[in-house]
């Protein structure tokens, strides 16, 4: 099975343009980014964070032995009272709202109160939030303690941000472009990066916009990439800024699966490699895939900016 | 390790001669069966039905894996109040009693009752009942919500009727055979089919029996083949009538299975293998194992009918 | 990827001294104990012994298959009213406190009362015990049962006997002849084996203690494979003394591991491989293992004895 990447996107004008504004920061150009991911890819390397993961029943395995490839630590501790003590300490927390069954809502709040106090980056996952009511509600109460890193589905992030989605349980029926506008307004909320999973990945802070092209469809086919994405995410966000956290990670899963991909002969045998590729993966991987992004102003996507949703609020 | 599959019996002639009783459906062939299994393969593919799997957590990764491998969409919602939600705008529902614990209890009855009055059907794998006590009350408790399809070993079946049985937590110690009984009795019961899994699985529903010779001994290797097997019949359920649903997950699992035998090394690599195969496999590979199936009236297994358990209840 | 266990030991001259002391049981040597080794996995693998394992969410499909792959019959029900029940009937009982939820605290402490009544050996998995509140009250609750084997990282047997350690959640911080002492201390309180796992693992019981050298660091980059051990060494004691449940384990899963690792591209395929070298491996596999062990006494050990902690409790 080969790769079904999309032919890498030229370099976006705009951002080039954003970056000579006067008083602007330095020049985010997507090599310098793929260079910061690469850089992160290392760091956590090198520190192993430790990643504390309230996290759902279903790819818990898969997740902590994502995190464990790629060189972080894993504790997937949902026990009230033992929780907040990991997330004190931890180099990120992971909230995943796959299956918020007691247990695990009463130590999500606790937890990622403790990780904002503590200075402590944390993810928010929340699967099939939008569709689901419980984990809705769950989801709007986290969003106060101000995740790092959102990460979810388009459907998610619309749904997530109170607007109308199609979702239905995990499937996004939404295309990543359809959820710009939300992301947009999730970013400002929160004050972190919004990654958007599909296709190409949207990832949304502040006022910058990157699309990531990597990844391979079979990611689809097996249960919890998008789980071990998030994962990612909070083992970057423990080593590097959220908008780097989230393109790093991004790039890294992307990469990871489409060297997996070109060795599997379907979901059982692409998960295992992918397990065996992030653990193989090195920072001089990473370091050259600015052609994999493209950076842009967060409100307006370039190309696609006729697509967005027409009287969705801005 | 290649297939140890026994040798296909030749077609029943009782079945045939069913066929031809004044007044009778459409003769139910081996050959029309597994037309009929072939084709709810493609209509999941085509479909993509939502099961929503109330399961145990031993095998919710593989269950997950094995349904999307078929074609199907996986929810593991056991929330109280999002597991009734999922239930009503399901294809089907998965029941499997597994690990029974507080939460997955507070959602199981809910949401069978749900599907049930919403005309979704559902699949109840009453794994160890008639050994563990909870699980066995729980389960009489659902049968009232009548499931499309009952799909456990022998021993599980026979606690299930309420029939003495000899099996030891999820081990069957009780010959596919000896649930025959039993499984006449339930399937009359819920008015669906009732699935026997062993070396050959015996599906009964209504007056009508079908043996399926498909499999390998490797299923027995790994935890979560007959898992599996109940979550795939709940996609076909979705998607068909119970008595093929149940001959066909039956049908592809084993086909599957028997694929992942001849390039697996052991237990690890088949589990690998058996996603590998199920996600190829297509239709036509289907269409012709009529010579796997045996058609025979309900009550009196053909060649095997002296074996029945003497003195029990007809 | 090679193997990395480290040179095989020379053979220990004190504990053939002490096999020739007067009254003293038999010679306890490297080679008697891997053909008890040896002699135990056939045991495992003639009468399949149902382990009921009350263990940890992240790791139980793997505990569960590694089980399966050695020979055992696993039963994973952490249900109260069940738990004990099957408790009663196992051949052994597994008490992996990875993830202590309510329900599985609810279960706990009744089945190692049952089991210990019942005569039923139980083995003690400390996850992050002396890290977190919750589970280090819980297992020094459950010590009064006393367990046949405890299996743990150094920092985890330091925490269980009460001495100060540097875990870090389920990572060790400590070297394995760190908790030699901490070994020796509970090993006496509870007259059975307790296990220090580590690039070399640690077993003592009463005065003896056994250094076993197998394993590949692929070990550490898989979640689960402590757990799978402990879960190994109750299939083991259900068949054998504590020590050789202990040591056979180590002997048995490190083999694997090497076995493994020799085949593996990363920690998906090792991890496959894993239990594929598990259901593969034969008892002539492993009564030729004498040079893997280091028989010695327990207190001091001998190459070793200047490194033990200074002031500790002897």
């Amino acid at each position: 099975m080969t790769s079904a990447v999309p032919p890498c996107p030229p370099a976006d004008d705009r951002a080039d343009e954003r970056a000579d504004e006067p008083g602007g920061a330095p020049p985010l150009s997507p090599g310098r980014l793929a260079a910061d991911a690469a850089q992160a890819l290392a760091a956590v390397r090198a520190r192993t964070p430790l990643v504390q993961c309230l996290t759902n029943e279903v790819t818990t395995n898969l997740v902590a032995n994502a995190l464990l490839a790629v060189g972080a630590s894993p504790a997937m501790t949902a026990v009230p009272g033992e929780a907040e003590q990991l997330a004190a300490v931890a180099g990120a927390v992971l909230a995943n709202l796959g299956t918020p069954g007691p247990d695990l809502r009463a130590c999500l709040e606790p937890a990622v109160t403790t990780a904002r106090r503590a200075g402590v980056p944390w993810v928010l996952d929340p699967v099939a939030v939008g569709v689901l009511s419980v984990r809705t509600r769950l989801a709007e109460q986290l969003l106060g303690a101000r995740p790092a890193v959102v990460r979810g589905n388009a459907s998610e992030v619309l749904g997530l941000a109170g607007l109308t989605s199609s979702g239905r349980g995990v499937d996004s029926c939404d295309a990543v472009e359809d959820a710009r506008v939300a992301a947009v307004r999730l970013a400002h909320a929160t004050g972190g990066a919004v990654a958007v999973s599909g296709a190409v990945d949207l990832v949304v802070a502040g006022d910058v916009a990157v699309r990531v092209s990597a990844g391979d469809p079979l990611l689809t086919a097996i249960t919890g990439a998008g789980c071990a994405l998030g994962a990612l995410a909070a083992a970057f966000a423990a080593v590097t800024d959220p908008l780097t956290a989230a393109v790093g990670s991004s790039l890294v899963l992307g990469l990871a699966a489409e060297r997996a991909a070109s060795v599997a002969r379907g979901p059982g045998s692409f998960q295992v490699a992918l397990l065996d590729e992030l653990y193989g993966l090195r920072p001089e991987h990473v370091v050259g895939l600015g052609d994999r992004l493209v950076v842009e102003p967060a409100r307006t996507g370039a190309r696609r900016a006729a697509t967005a949703p027409v009287g969705a609020p801005a």
